[in-house]
């Protein structure tokens, strides 16, 4: 096998652009209009708590996370939050929705360097139209032979690429900032998983790093270590 | 060409399983908490043009609705509509999520049938986990060779989808309630629509018929007729 016929995917919130603190600055808002009502941690509990109660039937996303965040606003102040401030709520999540895309430091240059030899994907969960809106706003698609967008990234969801794809999963590695979604369901399957952590990580998305995974699992600082980890594989 | 080689696509929400009466069951909830306020006209078109507002963000499916339906309750009583209504508003969201999948008439064999002899697809459009719990608890996945979940049905997105399955337009089929969504496009390509339509269509979804399309253009009224349309062509 040569590095050649590696099939590269990529996450792509918090791996190729920034995400979390788009979310991080909407929490911030949030905590100020309910602090007249409850502490931080409170909040924060709360609203974690209605997402994951409410995660089956929302999936991931903005859409999902705004009316849980209006739904534990109303809760958490037995109704008394003002409709203005369910508006200003409403206007947040739009926002949130048609925020620039920010790519992150190194990606443009090694997303372009790595297409020139590999076959490269976007696996990524969330809201179809907002992901494909980032993609697209990304710059980047040109570079990516598919772009999968999932409802969840289990080893079932990677299973089902890689078999549509007709890809083996010795000749697959996929690239992220979540040990959870991107990594350990790949090296159940076989595949090679490469942590680059990001300096956000939603409560969600955390979980610890595998024990052992022969050789298959890497963790780098910066996208820009790629090329040269890859070409050590 | 045979038969056996066409691929038959299905539409799924009005198309495979009632989907619309459960919005117009919550619209009607929704005219009548506001019916305080505006008449159900103003009350419909105000809703209407704030889900085209919000359309390109939100995308299609039950959560952009939800959203656009507090953002317009909100908007239309100037504020007036109670957090309590608003948190009514959210459970009946919850609810269209959670409801229970009901086939039209004739779909469970007629899908049956034909899953025998050809390739069957479903292409659907709406919110990704919402779409997959509905192909899940249809109990038709098994008859499907790939359930094709997009964020809008054009031209350029059926064109996609022929390309990824190596399907060429002359031995492709649409079959939909929505003249815009499954006919139209397709027929712009030079495959094949089969329209039936549904008692109900959201105001979003009304197209003309198309003035002439060479006998790629058929209209039946129910499922059933399917299979028999079929073997003429």
């Amino acid at each position: 096998m040569t590095t050649r016929e590696l099939t590269i995917a990529f996450d792509a919130d918090d791996t190729l652009w920034h995400n979390e603190t788009i979310f991080e600055a909407v929490h911030e808002r949030y905590r100020e209009m309910l602090s007249r009502y409850h502490d931080t941690a409170t909040v924060d509990r709360t609203l974690f708590a209605t997402e994951m109660r409410n995660l089956d039937r929302y999936g991931y996303g903005v859409k999902g996370f705004m009316l849980s965040a209006i739904e534990t606003a109303i809760d958490l102040t037995e109704g008394k939050i003002s409709t203005a401030e369910i508006r200003t709520l409403l206007t947040l999540g739009q926002d949130m929705l048609a925020h620039p895309v920010e790519l992150l430091d190194g990606v443009a240059e090694t997303v372009a360097t790595l297409a020139a030899s590999h076959r490269l994907l976007v696996i990524t969960k969330g809201d179809l139209r907002d992901q494909e809106r980032k993609v697209a706003k990304s710059g980047l698609s040109a570079h990516f032979r598919h772009i999968e967008i999932v409802s969840d990234k289990t080893e079932s969801s990677y299973a089902a690429i890689l078999r549509r794809h007709d890809i083996r999963p010795d000749a697959f590695v996929m690239i992220g900032n979540s040990l959870k979604s991107d990594i350990l369901p790949v090296l159940a399957l076989g595949a090679t998983g490469i942590h680059i952590p990001y300096h956000l990580t939603w409560a969600h998305e955390h979980a610890e790093p595998p024990p052992s995974s022969a050789g298959r699992f890497h963790e780098i600082k910066s996208i820009r270590a790629l090329p040269a980890l890859l070409s050590e594989m």
